[in-house]
């Protein structure tokens, strides 16, 4: 099943959106931050109305997250060759591959929608970036989950793209600054029901301005969804609604010599089959 | 003018204390997850009952920050070079000393009060070290808040244990797990007005079972409090309630050889002059 939060007649509702995407379902349940989450461990509410999809605006699934993002860095061979390479990888004391997943966070105000502009800010960076990723939101609470186990926690997945400050991401060694900037979390347009995503087997894309810069596979993870469930809930108590950003392939902008970073007019579409197609313009302020 | 969060005859309350400590006014206003945030930007609500201190369980000032809390590392000169030493220092590419404020993240979630044990898990770590820091609470919104201006957006201070497992700190090369370990975030006990501290002259100190492992001085950070803000500001909107932990001085478990890790029995308490101690037990889980 594929939900979303979205606008509609003046308020801010939940949504199922119907097989083909045409149409979308309103459901009796109030949406507030926690958008999709509110839907986690009870049975999908009752259709209060049904209406064609391009009459609503797309939230994002869960447009302020109850706390910050867990985030997943280098986590795909290729790309943490890349970024090893790249001049602004203030963590890569032990080479280009991770021994173990690293995990930073974004603040949940960075969270924009779908369609929603990128802002960049050139008094404070001049080398923004794009990385595509994996979602995964987090529907059963637990601490010192086994690899084994870690599925059963996981309700669903959504779209993110994981804009990145290189500049700052490099200057401050710590990440959260460089991840963190106002509006620097497009997700969505829609999460789905774990059952959903075969994370053998899903590919990851991102376009910027029609230009295919990544194209990767879930398959490809460094360490898959289990192992970094199974990290971040050592000792942690994971909860409903957390969102993981799974980390992202090779091809963003720092990849390029030279660096291909984000300006305003461009325009950045992610991909991942079975979900969806996040789309953001880039906008100065 | 000190501040607290107080459970109270089966109820959680908002407090102002008394000049000497000896009680606490009861306020006519509602304790949330915020806690002394709830004060921010209006007079002092009506005292309601005046109790003495003794009688009441005090909870942590902000028991449930609304986003990540914020802190800064390796912002004292000899604590950034004891780190550098301690061969856990993931992200020490530019050098003991860092040129930018190194900013991370600890979950809301990690928070404890006064008295409540910080809890070891030795599955998970067996490296968990202190780290007596002076706590900054936000009172005004702000992006791009200049050094001038830093110290207008800011509320008050608290006193705050950077609880960190360093075997996590430095496996991970980012922090975010290392320092969010469940517990790994005592609080308090009070929060005070920002007048109340002259950052310019106040003691941060540390013992650990009685015997004082940090003495130094807000005096002596790399980055003062104004820097700070200025540079987690830079691009993100601060808000009222962000919770800013500013770094810890020389003296942790680490800088020792071999090094002194906290051990279940053990009692750590942390006391900045002008606001309070806080002292927590390390039991075993």
């Amino acid at each position: 099943m594929k939900f979303c939060v979205f606008e509609w007649q003046g308020g801010t509702h939940l949504g199922k959106l119907s097989g083909n995407g045409d149409t979308v379902d309103r459901l009796d349940l109030a949406a507030d931050g926690n958008g999709v989450a509110a839907l986690i461990g009870r049975d999908v509410p009752g259709t209060l109305d049904t209406i064609p999809i391009g009459d609503v605006k797309i939230c994002a699934p869960i447009p302020r997250p109850h706390r910050n993002i867990f985030c997943v860095g280098k986590n795909y061979h290729e790309h943490a060759h890349e970024f090893a390479n790249s001049g602004f990888d203030s963590s890569a004391a032990k080479g280009a591959v991770p021994e173990a997943p690293i995990v930073f966070s974004k603040l949940p105000e960075t969270v924009v929608p779908d369609g929603a502009a990128i802002k960049m800010d050139s008094s404070v960076t001049t080398a923004v970036d794009y990385e595509a990723e994996l979602g995964v939101i987090i529907g059963k609470s637990g601490r010192n989950i086994s690899k084994e186990d870690a599925l059963s926690h996981v309700w669903g997945y959504t779209v993110i793209n994981d804009v990145t400050a290189r500049d700052l991401q490099g200057k401050h060694s710590q990440w959260l600054i460089g991840k963190s900037q106002d509006t620097f979390c497009p997700m969505g347009p829609v999460a789905v029901t774990a059952d959903e995503i075969d994370l053998g087997d899903t590919t990851v894309k991102c376009w910027v301005n029609g230009e295919l810069r990544q194209d990767s596979n879930t398959s490809l993870l460094i360490f898959d969804v289990p192992t970094i469930i199974a990290a971040i809930s050592n000792g942690i108590t994971l909860m409903p609604g957390d969102v993981i950003a799974t980390g992202t392939p090779a091809g963003v902008g720092i990849g390029f010599k030279p660096p291909k970073y984000l300006t305003p007019g461009d325009n950045v579409k992610v991909e991942i089959a079975g979900i969806g197609t996040l789309e953001n313009p880039v906008e100065a302020i």
